[in-house]
């Protein structure tokens, strides 16, 4: 796949406030000034894989193609975990290979995954605390240059994956899980249309019922506007998922509920 | 207007955690990889529309001509409030017609209003609860491409202005209010120079007194460095609003003072 | 030294929500379109100049030659304290004189220091509260439009440096203290491998002890992962210092220590 356009973007667990994300920037632009960088998130919670998985996710396919994403969540910075180049038909994505890249493995078609091990790309450093820095921003920036895929590293048939807990029929009911709580307090679990069908075509009801933290939903609306500011709505929301919301409220904290938390259809 | 520079500059609600702010990134950037994008601000007070008003006011005119300006909060987002695509002799706004735009009608010179109603400049998307991403972003980038403004939709007549209080007469004092807390703490009124000139006029005294939840301040100074750090201080600031300040602490918490509090001179 | 590309940084305590740095980054591309900013930290605690001086110290040799780093943390904005323009062979620096560069002078060659003087690079405002988009951030635009420095103001022998307390032997014991303390509650101190060799020449052990908020550390280990979530580890950091961190925790919290705290090697 040819990187066309010098577009990186940055997900890390690093904050705003450090000098790690402008360190990592720093070095992006002095072996390529022309590159153009787009934070997708240093908002991550610290340590989280599976949450920045499901960022990366959430907003990765809107980029351009040729568009290469580096995601450094990395609590075994350092270690013998392998740096990782995954090349897909659309984008290449860079990182540590601790499960990061669990969805791209699954929606990314003529997926390829090599190991960075080509220290002429590095970063000479003292510590090994900072790949970030050191190791994941160089090899995007001289991968923006031109410098082919091949000269990174090897081709390797095995790498992380994040169990993903799909959603299933428990007795009578299709029960999934919050996958993500976003800035509004909304709660996004993993069903979807597809499963609001399925109970459908069994419940033979209209609507499914939604149980979630003691509470009951018996309608799927369409906007925030149509829910009350006093009980939950549900919708499907614009990447697809069953979304729990107060309109003009936080729903997380109305219904005491974390990220897990089991949701089901009925 | 011409759009000379494809620079678009992004103010929402959604904060820098999720991905909605990467996702309408993503979606200008596959469509002008050319665009240069600036953060306004993405930590407006979730559904509060006056607070990005007020942010939009404060710094829209420093941009370069040509500017597009996005604003999105939209806590009425998939109703028929109808999205606006707002010209004047040097910038374009682009936004839900919720009142976001206020002051723009206000200060800007041959504003033109239409309405965003080609579906062609739109993503497709299940839900409706996005359209920062499916619809502004786009609307955004296309017109960075040279799309003219007609063929964005019709010029309409009327559309949503929120209510501004402005300072006035209430017996012998002039009343104001708190328009904007910043980060310091700091408190922004909505009285300036004018109504000063206008108290000092009538009370004959050279300068008039300031008084604002219990405090009494009886002299403008300069800079912060000239006020106290134990008492409240007041100068006008650099966008010429009559500011409350405690030297290098919280006036807001000092004073106990929120958005909206009355503050007088006399 | 010529500035090549029109590269800006941003250092500012102004916070993401205001719209202070959207101001000055309309100035900057007011000025000159063409200009890419980059921020380094907008999270700076209010007022403190050593705290911004650290994370300027911390990343901004990472950028290409001829960046301008634009740092404004100011609580002497609008008094006589002068604005400066700093600049060394690689880099240029701009900034109020308060000692927000003294790692700078410290560490930069060739450093030459003068004062911002010619007003015609000033933008005109009512108040003295926002030099930052009113002075700062068009000087560094004007500069990238390739204005010559001499322009700017005078060269002057003297600025404004913070003192900085170098670790050193106290009795038995070499003392330093904690420089900063990141986003995942990990301590950076100012001891450097540097330290720890001259202690091991003396105390004749091959590893030191570390001492910090009633804990003893008697191992330093290379990554994280090495370190136990139960108690505190140390590590040489990758800007060279060492730092205590709980594996997946929080060693600020734990040993609920802050900036300032004292650390011995023994």
């Amino acid at each position: 796949m040819p990187v066309a356009i010098p577009l990186i973007t940055l997900l890390t667990d690093f904050g705003e406030r450090d000098y790690f994300v402008a360190s990592m920037k720093g070095v992006i632009l002095n072996i390529n000034p022309q590159a153009k960088i787009v934070d997708l998130s240093h908002h991550v919670t610290p340590h989280d894989v599976a949450d920045a998985a499901y960022l990366l996710k959430s907003c990765y396919r809107y980029f351009p193609d040729g568009t290469i994403h580096v995601a450094v969540v990395d609590p075994g910075v350092g270690t013998a975990r392998p740096p990782l180049l995954v090349s897909s038909s659309q984008y290449v994505f860079i990182g540590p290979d601790n499960g990061l890249f669990t969805h791209i493995y699954q929606e990314e078609s003529g997926v390829e995954v090599r190991h960075i091990e080509n220290r002429q790309y590095r970063l000479d450093s003292e510590g090994a605390t900072f790949d970030g820095r050191d190791l994941f921003a160089p090899a995007a920036a001289w991968l923006t240059k031109g410098q082919p895929m091949g000269s990174f590293g090897r081709l390797v048939p095995n790498y992380e994956r994040l169990p993903i807990a799909e959603p299933g029929w428990d007795k009578h009911v299709m029960a999934g899980h919050i996958l993500y709580i976003d800035r509004f307090g909304n709660l996004i679990s993993n069903l979807t249309a597809y499963h609001l069908k399925e109970v459908r075509g069994v419940a033979k009801r209209s609507e499914p019922y939604i149980r979630i933290g003691g509470h009951t939903i018996d309608k799927i609306v369409r906007t925030y506007a149509e829910g009350s500011p006093d009980s939950p709505g549900a919708l499907i929301n614009s990447n697809g998922y069953l979304e729990i919301f107060i309109r003009e409220g936080r729903a997380a904290d109305r219904l005491s509920t974390a990220r897990g938390a089991r949701i089901e259809l009925c």
